[in-house]
């Protein structure tokens, strides 16, 4: 499934700008992706009612490009083309505009993506990195945006509370991001020592162990009788079905874990209480720029998040580490 | 499990009023608790975060009062106690009051509910039924109120349009409330041909049998581009997912149905559409007064919803008939 071949040099057309990637890091969605692409594609095949979701539809049988986290170095702009000089570091949300549509970059078998030495982008969403901000971090914003989109979609404002179920890159974000909200309490779970350090280091004032504590009961001590919000950031199934069994009356439970296939959940324990289950995906333009501003400034730093480093070849060897939760949080991909 | 015995009169102590049942309605809850009773239960001890839910923890080994959709007549007021005369019809929240804290008047061993020929309100809850309203029209005041809460908690407002699985009483109940706030359209679906003509007479501008179609093509066609908020009013295994499947981008889903024991889902129809499901249950006193006034000044026409009258002796034999939804929708038990 990973592309590791020569293809054609790209070249910028009108609205496009053509980049070299200077540093494309490594998502569970990818790994999901390696293991499921098939379920994931029927499931796709299956669903109805999202006609332009972005969502992508995929030839499995032919090779498929992947990597949506980057930053890169701008090498040329296209004809007639407005873009930032040669030589400016600039990120983009993971999306190629062209006259006849909107198509992922990443996930395709059309446009090399992140895992590549050279893409095309395009110019109305290259965002140009601010303040000196290197490409390592830079490439933190994307997944750092999904963070953000989902404690907004939540609705959660200061005075309520926040409980993160998974400590990996997507739950880091969602910390970070209550974090910088100023919600307090926000309490994190994961089995995993260096995931619970990472957690507090960004945000989260208590962190759970669930091989021994349940994070409900130091909710209960923590939080005392504020609004909850629930941040399901694993996706294995029969994690949404204990939240809806232990989170307090009326919690809203935001789901930004991917479980794939199917999932058992106990709908009286939702109506009981009068939960609430929202699911999450992506981010909009405004929040991925937020997210840049946002680390470029400091606000958040992301530098912990990243735990290795590796060179295009290195991709394969970074999807085996990355099953090891105790050892990484994010893997770059740097040229 | 349903209490046909004679049990000593009750009478009215400080802060209650007790009344002879004029009518009571009979509720797909009470069909469920005869049923899957022992699964709530287990359900309910297997539940945390909710103390003081007001959800029923009964001793099934002993006699369980039920009916809890009643209008009655006051007999006699407690001493010291500040209610209305005798002969006044009213209604309640089944709910009674008590210095050691509040009990449910239905799925109770303790106090007779609405199958019983009297019983024992709580004087602060007490409502008059208002514009001469008649008892079996009044007794309709709790299922619609359950209609009115998910439609509140749903947040719908006019310009957005209604999808309602399931045209059984609550269904009923919602339709009329979305009615009532000038939702438009409303797509209903039911197997029942009886229950369809229901939801037409009720305020539903499209019905729909799915046996031969599909809710979610007819809500494409009527429906348009606006915002859908679907309710689940069916409570059975595979509707949530069925709604997950098929329904459009950032639908809301509200859960009316009380659908027992497991269900599977597959959150990645919800992720992919960033779609939300709201659990519900109940009403709140507000709710409740709101929706007697609207049927006593003939906002909500609760009539033809009436499709049975029994007697106490009845009761078991309602239990059976209300097994065919071509037949019934609200069966009273009246004196």
């Amino acid at each position: 499934m990973i592309v590791r071949d020569d293809v054609d040099d790209p070249s910028a057309g009108f609205g496009q700008v053509l980049v070299e990637v200077k540093a494309c890091g490594i998502c569970g969605s990818d790994l999901h992706f390696a293991k499921h692409g098939s379920t994931m594609v029927e499931l796709i095949e299956q669903m109805r009612g999202a006609p332009n979701l972005g969502v992508p539809v995929v030839n499995l049988h032919r090779d498929v490009f992947m990597g949506h986290e980057f930053a890169a170095e701008v090498l040329e702009v296209g004809p007639d083309t407005a873009g930032p000089p040669a030589g400016t570091l600039v990120t983009s949300v993971p999306i190629m505009l062209s006259t006849t549509g909107i198509q992922d970059l990443a996930y395709t078998n059309e446009l090399p993506a992140g895992y590549s030495e050279r893409m095309l982008l395009s110019a109305p969403l290259v965002q140009t990195v601010p303040n000196g901000l290197d490409a390592r971090r830079a490439a933190l914003t994307e997944p750092m945006a999904v963070g953000l989109h989902a404690v907004n979609r939540s609705g959660i404002v200061p005075g309520e509370g926040a409980v993160v179920i998974g400590c990996g890159p997507v739950g880091i974000a969602v910390i970070a991001a209550l974090a910088l909200r100023g919600i307090e309490p926000i309490v994190a779970a994961d089995f995993s020592p260096m995931r619970r350090t990472l957690a507090s280091h960004m945000g989260a004032h208590h962190v759970v162990d669930p091989s021994g504590d349940d994070v409900f009961d130091a909710w209960a001590e923590k939080g005392g009788t504020s609004q909850l919000v629930v941040f399901e950031a694993v996706g294995v199934p029969g994690v949404i079905d204990s939240a809806l069994r232990s989170a307090p009356t009326r919690t809203r439970i935001v789901v930004v874990g991917v479980c794939m296939g199917g999932d058992q959940v106990t709908p009286f324990w939702g109506i009981a209480k009068e939960l609430s289950v929202q699911f999450v995906l992506g981010y909009d333009l405004t929040e991925f720029s937020d997210t840049l501003r946002a680390i470029a400034e400091g606000a958040i730093d992301v530098a912990p998040m990243i735990t290795g480093e590796v060179g295009l070849d290195g991709v394969a060897g970074a999807f085996e580490d990355l099953g090891h939760p105790d050892r990484h949080c994010k893997i770059l991909v740097t040229a």
